[in-house]
């Protein structure tokens, strides 16, 4: 039985104008502290650098993944139709939550753990009190099922398809979203369109011919979106300094020589899944002081850095990076 | 001598389309770690748990304030006049460098603080090496001058004008932004309307009679971004609650009780001036962190809250703040 | 019985986004021929002398002020509920039909016509065979309900209040639309919020209290749109201009000295009620021709403007209206 | 010697925000009557019946274009000190004026006329009393210099390319114009960052190689405008209409039947060249009503139209369109 809100509940959202909440299961899990921790998490790793207001975080992502999610199942008249109210909620809910294992710098920590951001993400459903407890006691077997359509396991093969395809809510809400906070236009495409020509056609969602400009439209985006911002060189030279901090502390580590920092980098150091309770602390925050306080290790490696190493950073950069600096060159 | 870039470096901004920086000495003061550890103190205190997007940074703010202030001093036709080279490029500075000696959730770290954001400003832009240095080497005396804008104590009194009167660059830059980022439309006004009919008479920076909707429309947009964002309950609790943080820090510290947390927090236990070194590194980053760490803390302070305290915070508040949740709760 | 579209139709609009139309009923209006010869009058009278993008017309401001009542009857709750389904088409319908009256020109006609606007709206609607015809044949007496409503004869008090009140769908679309099409900032406000904060008490449509920094806003921008845009000199001195036309050609017909120019503007200068046939042709299409022609008519009034006369409206000024020009000037 | 205006004039502007004037020769061309009869052809001939927002002119895109222009040799630096301050003003006299020469329905009316609308441009800058005594009176010649841009005839051969080349002011102005009064996000490109791209190398216009992004995104942009808005079937169809009433009168013309209707009418029917006193008044306010007048006509061919005709126009679209309706039905 999903509990309706007493009212709907509305956030303002730069986007989408407003997000809307009508189940309590959605609401809970809003206000979960590993919801909140995405709070902490920028949703674009390094691309603050270069365009200097992209300071969004993964929390109004996953607001906003939700919303897009919530439309189709109640817009697109093929899927209102074709999918049971279960189906409806555990896909928002998976929408919601799809985030909720990433790690500081989303997918450059990812590339220094052993194990991915969806398989924290299952976990952290499958196995956080606070989480779980909601979504099973809102219907037994609910934090499975939002899972499993993460895990694209899911019973009904639409609901991954909404969550993750080609053509998905995830992607549609970062491209709109990264490019109203980086201040680019590349990223902008008829979403109203394109929800208007979506439908089921078997155990497929597919769309309308005379839809095929929005869905070219939405294509170009998302290549000029990379080149123009994923891509850019300045971010991807920020995400390969931390990528090169935490091995430095690895390698430190394999070689005995650990070094005195934050707690929450020791595992890290020693490659080791984390225990759920130390990856909720491992925020960008926690990261950042860590770092920081790095400035007193002996380790000639933060002191020093080979002018035209083999990463092709060179030491300008570095002493950059090692004040937060770099200022935030679009040229 | 104040020495050109090589070519206009631009910067892609929501708000302003792109910011413009002609002068090495602008450059070089966006790159300084002053200036790039604004990247680190949000814009808006607390109205991110109200507003979910609004993530934007003092770091943007000032960029913003700065090319307001540059474009008063190209393009409004009597300041352009009016002004000579040196005291363009001072403004310029000092709307670049006006929040430097900004702490943790701005005016709330300022209300536990003996001394004022301003003051610290000043202290940073005259005694930090690095930015008195780049000041100081383009033309003897600027950092001291800079300052004087700051101070309101400049030889030319429309120099502070623009940064700070009723009607200025501090306060159009962030209308705008705030706006944008909160996803509100009230802030919105005709900035360019504005500039257009800005003049000079004696020494008083004014506006044409038949600017006057445009002013009007600038003070709505003012008085409504007041009651709907910066006054909003939810965003002045969680700053009501952090600033109850720091004081219990600075009882516990009065009655010798020394909480063991990050060492930053010490001297505002203790409720001293900061040497600039500590107050460079006590940012929000650490201060989150910091606060994460008193779940260890043996003060019962931290383990129960008085339900109905004199706060008015009830206990459910506190531990969502704990956690850092509180929901996004636009209602 | 209120028959659906096969699916929902929709039209692309700026303001809106989209206008949905699901019932037949409205579609087949929308395609009437009065609705179509809303697209031949203006929506602002002189304003686009000023305003060079303003040339907008009254079909579309039509559709908008249709979609907000929609918008209404379906999104807010209050009425959702109170409203029958006959209750909501007939609202719509009169949103869509409620400027189906206007002549050219708008009020300036009006001020020279022996009936208003909606004195022709209303018999258009109850006379016209096509929209009497598409009105009756869906529902017996719905052109009298839907033209009660603008007449605010209707038996629930609620319909008329949605269309003509202090805070109602026709301003909510004029406001949007006249700021986005003159390009300036001040019509906006809140509408989603409006919406969302909109109730019924007993027979009156109200707001929430926590609404009330919306409708200011809102009354704010009515208040700059007035002084801004429609009040603006130059478009007045326009709308003057086109009045004495008509006044000079209503003096010669008293006169005795009948103009020979377009037929349509025989009525109009012997100060008839026209018939509905002749309204229909006098668009401001046929005016302007009419007008044009004008240039051949030996009366001096045409030929010669006494500078400094009574209106007002200098040599220039006429000059420039008998050859279109005038500039779009805002100063 | 080109005389600037008193204070530089500013027309409110939705796409560029302000446009600029600061020449007088440029002030008074605006206010030509050839100009101002641009207000009375719309920039999209039968777009407007699909997307009811298109209802924007020549008049407007005139000045866009112009705006463009101006931006270019003020503010690319290499265009900046390439040109003259005379051949900069030439060109945007050029941008300015180079659709004046536009009849009603723009293309479609070309189809039918024995000349080309670049030719009437022409003619009208040369010939035209006004227009060409405000030109040589500035600058004996300058008449026949801003022809000779839209001639692309130009001693410099840089001037013709900023109006018209592959990417060019009317087109940059086009796109961004079309897009916002259709309500379509399809032409959104990134004109600040095309602008800041754009150099000379010897008598070329280029864009540096880090622009290309925006370059392509202007090209997709062009793209996805045709296909949604210029090819629109519907659109195309209001045009084939069109062209084919003009096209029966020509054949009734030829066939010794002349049709009784507005003067304006009868060189076209007898596919003359027209005079330039003719053409002006030959705008598309005076075609609806010479159209509406052809009810009366004997001729059965605007009393029947044949079913499934060669044309591929229907009974249903030709009475749509005989009554100026057809829905704006986008689907």
């Amino acid at each position: 039985m999903f509990v309706k809100t007493d009212e709907t509940k509305v956030l303002r959202d730069p986007i989408h104008g407003y997000i809307y909440v009508q189940y309590e299961v959605i609401w809970r899990c809003i206000n979960s502290r590993w919801m909140q921790r995405l709070r902490r998490i920028r949703q674009l790793g390094g691309a603050f650098m270069v365009y200097h207001a992209a300071d969004h975080t993964r929390f109004q992502h996953s607001l906003g993944c939700y919303e897009v999610v919530r439309r189709m199942v109640t817009e697109v008249p093929d899927l209102e139709k074709a999918l049971s109210e279960k189906e409806k909620v555990t896909v928002m809910l998976a929408a919601l939550l799809h985030d909720v294992g990433h790690g500081p710098y989303s997918h450059t920590f990812e590339s220094v753990s052993p194990i991915s951001h969806e398989e924290y993400t299952c976990r952290i459903i499958e196995q956080d009190p606070e989480l779980r407890g909601i979504l099973d006691s809102t219907e037994p077997g609910l934090a499975r099922d939002v899972a499993d359509v993460i895990r694209h396991k899911s019973e009904n093969p639409i609901l991954p398809q909404l969550l993750s395809s080609q053509l998905d809510a995830d992607r549609m809400d970062y491209l709109l979203r990264d490019a109203y906070f980086t201040g680019t236009k590349y990223g902008e495409f008829d979403m109203e369109r394109i929800l208007r020509v979506m439908h089921v056609r078997g155990d497929r969602v597919v769309v309308k011919e005379s839809g095929v400009y929005a869905v070219e439209n939405y294509i170009m985006a998302r290549y000029h979106m990379y080149w123009q911002v994923y891509y850019h060189p300045v971010a991807r030279s920020y995400e390969t300094l931390v990528r090169i901090f935490f091995l430095r502390l690895q390698d430190l580590a394999a070689a005995g020589q650990l070094v005195e920092t934050i707690p929450e980098f020791q595992p890290v150091a020693r490659q080791q899944v984390m225990d759920l309770d130390t990856y909720f602390r491992l925020d960008e925050y926690a990261c950042m002081y860590g770092f920081a306080n790095l400035r007193h290790c002996p380790d000639p490696f933060w002191l020093t850095w080979p002018e035209g190493s083999a990463t092709g950073i060179s030491l300008t950069t570095k002493r950059t990076h090692l004040r937060m600096s770099n200022g935030s060159g679009a040229s």
